[in-house]
């Protein structure tokens, strides 16, 4: 590589890129170096000569979106949003790395204006993305009319070869070669280099082929020649009827005499000398966050370019407005769910079957939620009726097949959560929680509120056995911070959790939903169910017998309280029934979410869960966490077993005599 | 398709297993008939003409592996395994999915002799079986010798287009294709229907291309003409110097009038009418669990066949065994660790470190351990040292570099533990245990002792910020039944818990390392560590001047248990040392293990958390969990920070004054 001068305004800004990356990792002597260095002519491309952003206005509806997702490129990416005008000052990037800073060590959206997601575990930033185009492809049929293109814009990713290794990244471009999403573009940081060395030491495949293999656009460009880079992004974005994927070829650490093309310029601060050696080797001067004036302002263009794509775009959203009055509910979707039309239920029904019905019901009144299962859409009940498979030819359908493909399924439903404009929720069984988990977590991190469902919730599925028992998944998804984890108890708690999804605005909501019919227990009234308070007295105890004075509550008197969830709840219900002939009052409490409930006032807490009284917890699921709660369990801490689900729940205690049995026990310590 | 008769005694066996496994469903009234009826011919050629097993052993070290990644598939499983003479009955296939069963409803290696691992979440079988090419090349290369083809077997794969969409399936090929398995063939059942209907609704890959780009040998066959089978598997057989995959082309529900190349047909039993048109279809008698005998005979030529081979190899082993009695290290490793050579240490040191340098010393001992990382040797601390990687030019090498693919490594490394002659760990930081949790699961549920590495364990990891600080991982994982998580407190610690590593036989261990140094607090003693038990005193509280008389305790006197778990150790040794100043009588517990803990008897576990002694639980980790030993907790219910690591310990209270006004609180309760 010879060493690139500046001499152009060009070469001039994409070494301030430079410049300014390593030296924050530098003071903070912490982070990536090695990516912005090698791919800010890709990145500067992108940002100056394609994307349509308002440095001004990061929220713009109709924003080209661009996700980096290769997270450790951070810099580059906090470069480009102070360099255009974002929200973000020359001290935000000193302050890099630092506790209270708006730089933290990998992107976050709720820290970082400008920033669309949270990415640094590899492969969710591409994932998301492809979910980000289904919502753009799902809004603009839906929305536009001739004249009116309201919603148009494009995706673009900034991925590294971790990125492509990772098999969330394998089903989503799997995805997104089956939709046609020819407005997704790909730029592949290509560097040959990975953190333990030469990307030849794990990776051989052939990249060109392989997205080929998946119907997908591919092209290569040289990551340093910005007019080749520049070529193949045109190229891509007139590629329309697939994804995009560019290989440019860059190199590690570009500039740094030292450690360019090596994976010692990856992770790890430069060193005081070898900044100042890369610095002259890029023919920057020595100083630190040395910005010059011709370069901001180079790129402070973007304020107004910016503006004025926003404001052309204001007014045609006005003229639309005004021409078409039926986009109302497209564009300004109204966050209340009116419940007057919701499903009655009448018999015995499972709740994932209630879910769907309810998931009708609200699909009706919100043409803005869409969503789908993994190749499990009867068994979970995800289907929206009248309505058909979002597909290359049905862009306006709102079932979304997402496949075998749990992993990319949920990081596609936060990806349409954060586009914007539209709810997403994704389904399958919840042993396979496990397999899209980091999508779960990031959502709750980046507080946005994915919808995720998950049937088929215990061992009460039944023959499927062991492998497809959850068994740890209901208390090892309550742990993940931000998660509200829903677990109802009848169809009429199913309805009152999908009305609570819905309204959430910070946060994701997992629905825990039984193979199995349960018998209706709780109100039919949804606007004023107590599942909003996370825990309720669902039957309270006659007057204790036994302490009648001693242990006066709040609520009631009783000798026993009884919490349980879901398909336990009617367990509990019978259990109390049982203890109650024999004279001890037993409270049963249905706690569809510790989440809602931990965040109630102390007083009702405590009147819930009254000081003295004993409390029994029946969960067919890991005891663990339920001693902050209870002081005897009816649990499973053991792999299940494959029979009827009647038996496996007898066999391993799930009766109402087993209940009573231990809460006699509890009472007798 | 033309109805196939029985006009060979071949067409007469494969219908035999159609029967079996229409049969069993029907009489379960549950499962999945669709595989077993399309894909019977393709395995039956595979384990009839190719399979080199023995149904009297089928722990015979040198058998070729069978792994049906289509768990789904169970049936055909089930039907091979009786028909070839396997420990398992008429009887056993009749109870199918019953209580008790050897057959039930995915299978379980732990259950069924011949089943190789437990299937069912799709991709894990294909995952595993990389893991067992890779065990059984790198013992083949390191023990066979010329005219001594000691370990020389074939690994085989029955998968579903599940499988080729999941994730893992791709991260496992791409290393398969990059390390060049040339011994591992792949059968792939196209069946072209997913539960939600025809493939084409969410699956367009070209998989032959996409397989190609991962450097694999791809063949077509059609799967329901036995002689294209055949000839495809001895060319894949031939073709050494790649993995090799097979896609046949077969109807699911092949046989069925009305179900046949319907997704109907997949996971519900045909119905009484149906089943018995199948048969006519099928040309056989309407007998249930009907078996020829001139089928049973031919089937159970296994029998002979398998005894022959074993015996041969047998003797081949004795002749090897006489004139290389070097190589009895590798025939016959020997279980238990010296822990005489392990380090010494000195100095604070990260566990990483300590795990690091333990490994080592284990790894001289014993040479059949192998394992690495998912690209991050260094910083997890994977690399045995005098050892290349292991590589296609280098198979002898112990290093693995299993590239940005947690999933498929802890997968393999499932495959490699469960090929038996090696033990094999891998690893990556703890926040990426959510990439690959279906497979540590799954080895808990096999009753495995695969090794698992976890570094970077906590919020203590510092500037790399939220998207990378484990929060709920640790008890994520401690909710999964028969994983020993272990977090050590410091570098003998470590050793320790390393020991009892290699010493588990029936469950796997996740060893949870930090990223900062810790200083050393445990006895340097490793053979008599007390980590074995799971929690001990490692400060035993003075004689308490508040309750001298009150609270009498089998191992002491204290006002106050603290419980902590690796790096947290410190923090409450020393908030124990604040507290005895102030005349509060503080026992400090290091907890290493839950798991082992509650494995000891109860007078055991009384004498650490005795009774009415209030505890203190600290760890940088999720609180929920601790209230099962502990009334006040120190611990982090929400997302970290992007700082330095002890400027975020300190800010979230990992102190020994926030212990210390923690315990003060609890103590005036």
């Amino acid at each position: 590589m010879g060493a690139p001068l500046v001499a152009t305004i060009e070469q001039l800004c994409v070494n301030t890129i430079r410049g300014l990356s390593i030296d924050a990792v530098q003071r903070a002597n912490s982070g990536h170096p090695g990516l912005p260095l090698g791919a800010a002519p890709v990145a500067f491309v992108l940002w100056t000569r394609h994307l349509r952003h308002n440095p001004s206005n990061p929220k713009w509806a109709n924003r080209d979106r661009f996700v980096l997702s290769a997270g450790h490129g951070y810099m580059l990416l906090y470069s480009l949003l102070f360099l255009t005008g974002y929200e973000l000052t020359l001290d935000d990037l000193k302050g890099f790395r630092q506790w209270g800073s708006k730089t933290p060590g990998h992107p976050e959206n709720i820290l970082t204006p400008g920033v669309e997601m949270a990415t640094g575990p590899l492969g969710q930033g591409f994932a998301s993305a492809v979910g980000m185009a289904i919502a753009e492809r799902y809004l603009s049929s839906n929305i536009n009319r001739p004249g009116f293109e309201i919603v148009d814009h494009h995706t673009y990713v900034l991925c590294s070869d971790g990125d492509l290794m990772e098999g969330v990244t394998q089903e989503a471009a799997s995805l997104a070669g089956h939709l046609k999403l020819g407005k997704l573009v790909v730029l592949y940081d290509d560097n040959h280099i990975t953190i333990d060395g030469a990307t030849d030491l794990s990776f051989s495949d052939h990249t060109r082929e392989r997205f080929q293999a998946l119907g997908w656009h591919v092209q290569e460009a040289d990551g340093e020649d910005m007019e080749s880079v520049d070529r193949a992004i045109a190229i891509a974005k007139k590629a329309t009827a697939e994804p995009s994927l560019i290989i440019c070829r860059t190199t590690i650490g570009f500039g740094s005499p030292n450690f360019a093309g090596k994976s010692k310029s990856h992770g790890a601060a430069l060193g005081v000398e070898e900044v100042k050696l890369t610095k002259r080797a890029l023919g920057m001067p020595e100083q630190e966050f040395y910005v010059p004036e011709q370069a901001l302002d180079f790129f402070r263009q973007a304020e107004v370019t910016g503006q004025e794509l926003e404001d052309n775009w204001s007014r045609l959203v006005e003229a639309f407005r005004a021409t078409h009055p039926e986009s109302t509910a497209w564009l300004d979707p109204d966050g209340s769910i009116e419940t007057s039309h919701f499903p009655e239920f009448n018999d015995p029904v499972a709740t994932r079957v209630a879910s769907a019905k309810t998931l009708n019901a609200i699909a009706k009144q919100v043409p803005t939620l869409i969503g789908g299962a993994a190749d499990l859409a009867e068994s979970v009940g995800t289907m929206i009726e009248d309505s058909p498979y979002f597909q290359p030819n049905t862009p306006t359908g709102r079932n979304i097949a997402f496949g075998v493909r749990e992993h990319a399924m949920m990081a596609a439903v936060n990806g349409i959560t954060l586009h914007a404009g539209c709810r997403a929720f994704g389904g399958t069984f919840l042993i396979f929680s496990d397999y899209c988990r980091p999508a779960l977590r990031l959502a709750a991190l980046m507080e946005i509120p994915s919808i995720f469902l998950f049937s088929h919730d215990s061992i009460g599925l039944g023959e499927d056995g062991p492998t497809h028992q959850p068994i740890e998944h209901l208390m090892a998804l309550r742990a993940i911070p931000n998660l509200n984890v829903m677990r109802p108890a009848d169809a009429y708690e199913t309805a009152a959790c999908w009305k609570i999804a819905m309204e959430a605005r910070k946060n994701p909501c997992a629905l825990i939903l039984t193979r199995q019919a349960l018998p209706l227990l709780t109100p039919a009234e949804i606007e004023v169910h107590q599942a909003t308070r996370g825990a309720y007295v669902l039957a309270e105890a006659s007057v204790s017998s036994r302490y009648p004075e001693e242990r006066s509550i709040s609520a009631g008197i009783a000798d026993l309280v009884i919490v349980a969830t879901g398909s336990e709840v009617s367990v509990a219900m019978a259990a109390g029934s049982l203890l109650e002939k024999e004279g001890i009052a037993a409270r049963v409490v249905s706690m569809p979410s510790w989440f809602l409930f931990e965040r109630q006032p102390k007083d009702y807490r405590e009147s819930i869960f009254p000081k003295n009284i004993p409390v029994v917890s029946v969960e067919a699921g890991a005891t663990l966490g339920w001693a902050r709660y209870a002081q005897a369990h009816v649990g499973i801490d053991h792999f299940g077993a494959s029979a009827p689900g009647p038996a496996v729940m007898r066999e391993f205690g799930f009766t109402p005599e087993n209940v009573a049995t231990v809460s006699r026990e509890l009472l007798k310590r």
